[in-house]
């Protein structure tokens, strides 16, 4: 089993406030023989759709001492789990979820956004607090 | 400054046997106030151009006990210094190098396959032994 970020619950919570039904804890992906874990998986139902919203979303807290030790982890994670994704199940919809102030000191700032600009992250902002969902970047339909 | 990969040398010295000059080790890369380090920078003249041939070499073992965390890692450092190599320095061309025995472990089954093809990764495959280069992935002009 992998590792749980601390923030796990927290995020759970979250998503479970603003109507989204998780479905898998963890969501366990393979490819060719490998397997590995999202942190979670969720749907939500919305009244003018036959079949839901899918996303995974994997949590990253960015508290090791190196930020840029926790980009390249984080970058190299979620692209890893979106060629599955796109793979085995492209309507699920992949999310980095991250603490809001991570949002604002890595992502508002100029390499944060050449990646998210180059590689089409997909990000979640919460917060810790009020665990509550705050930004869908891009914000989701 | 960053941490020596111990196959750091071999490479240099495969690279220098195959006509390359090392012109940077390590490569800096700068970007709205963060500094990278790519493991090395070289050059290669040849007769038919002006202005040679610029590289830059991320150097990987791939000896953590978790090779899926190699790959994220792995994968994440080169999709962060590309982003910014395009920025600053579009002709020089990004490669990740490898022992052969690697090559052939991760990049020859479907993950690693899968990645490669989605992300456009480049390899370059060295032998420990001889410390020659062996393969370009996809091969160079």
């Amino acid at each position: 089993m992998p590792a749980r970020d601390s923030y796990h619950d927290i995020v759970k919570r979250a998503l479970t406030k603003a109507g989204w039904l998780i479905t898998h804890d963890p969501l366990r992906l393979r490819w060719g023989g490998k397997d590995m874990y999202v942190d979670l998986g969720a749907e939500r139902l919305l009244a003018a759709e036959r079949d839901g919203q899918r996303i995974a979303v994997e949590i990253k807290g960015f508290t090791s001492p190196s930020e840029m030790d926790d980009i390249e982890h984080a970058l190299g994670q979620f692209m890893v789990y979106h060629a599955v994704l796109l793979e085995i199940e492209p309507d699920r919809r992949l999310y980095l979820a991250a603490p809001n102030a991570v949002i604002v000191n890595i992502f508002q700032e100029p390499l944060g956004m050449l990646l998210l600009r180059r590689y089409s992250v997909r990000l979640l902002g919460f917060d810790l607090v009020r665990e509550e969902i705050t930004q869908w970047i891009p914000s989701i339909d």
